[in-house]
């Protein structure tokens, strides 16, 4: 700073690659069935961002109601340099861009009277965690397990004993290991790659 | 969604209030002395957010070497409707646009070697609690306790048990309760004002 007078920003902007649009756009109003459907469509936005030189982890927003899909998201890390942008904490700011709303919370009469997912391709860390009550999520889907992330060095954080159980006392069902293998074998792939293992 | 058929979205910006900017730019590149001057200052962003119509909550990274500031950040939740967008987030999202740098962990050779501290008006919650490891913070000062903040009705979420000890696991250093009355004192003024208890 001392020899960066620059001014101080009050903005900040990410965009998601161009490749993330032009699949969301693609994909559509299709209705995805099932949570392995999702979380196929969930990792092959990771495997795009691990060729794009992010990090292995994506995720997006799905309608409850209507199996379909709101908002993606990838890890813009490094991109955009910025450690708070997860692959959870894009989707979730972007889908409640698209609802005009910071809570995705399900009110009476609302067309999504079930509310909206979750699902990732890993197991949030301890930001992203603690960021989904606040979003109004209602359900999370996750892919590979924390071990699996801390297995190729990335570091999942200090999250609470019992997570998944203090999510559903909040009543946000949880969903894991769904299409680990493949989950997990994202995550090798970009370990594989030599991708950087930023927090580690 | 089903009857909003917006395309969509793949950017998102936010901008914090003209005041801020103003605030920051008067603050320029004075040197703080010690925690209680820096919490002063943030505190009265907080007091301004309030007016503002924004939550009860401010945050400030600051040079650990120089005690100048780096960047602010006020709650913009209801604001930008993204439940995101805490006091601290906004802090750390710009602190790290504006060293062009997805960590402020201090390297080698770096102008400020010490690294940065985050200063809060209240103790972060789960999700900005997971944040601060990620950011590459080396110091937090807290105003308020989540005890204080529960009292009005926030939520601070799941944090893991004894979490200044597990920041410090992680060589972050933690003082609490600085100005923790005056602290205190401004979210009992936000409740007063019958702001409103978003994720209560």
């Amino acid at each position: 700073m001392e020899n960066n007078p620059l001014p101080m920003t009050a903005d900040f902007c990410f965009t998601l690659p161009a490749w993330v649009q032009q699949l969301t756009a693609d994909t559509g109003r299709r209705k995805f069935l099932g949570d392995e459907e999702k979380m196929e469509w969930v990792l092959e936005l990771g495997r795009y961002n691990i060729e794009d030189g992010g990090g292995p982890f994506a995720a997006a927003v799905f309608s409850l109601d209507h199996g379909t899909l709101v908002a993606a998201g990838v890890n813009r890390v490094m991109a955009s340099n910025c450690s708070v942008l997860h692959a959870e904490i894009c989707a979730i700011m972007l889908a409640q861009q698209q609802l005009g709303s910071y809570t995705l919370a399900p009110e009476p009469g609302e067309e999504s009277p079930k509310g909206y997912e979750l699902v990732t391709s890993t197991e949030p860390c301890a930001m992203c965690l603690g960021a989904i009550p606040w979003a109004g999520i209602k359900r999370l889907v996750c892919g590979a397990r924390d071990a699996d992330a801390r297995a190729i060095g990335f570091d999942e954080g200090d999250k609470p004993e019992r997570w998944t159980e203090k999510l559903e006392q909040r009543s946000i069902a949880v969903q894991c290991d769904v299409c680990r293998i493949e989950a997990t074998a994202l995550l090798k792939e970009y370990l594989n790659s030599n991708g950087k293992i930023y927090n580690g």
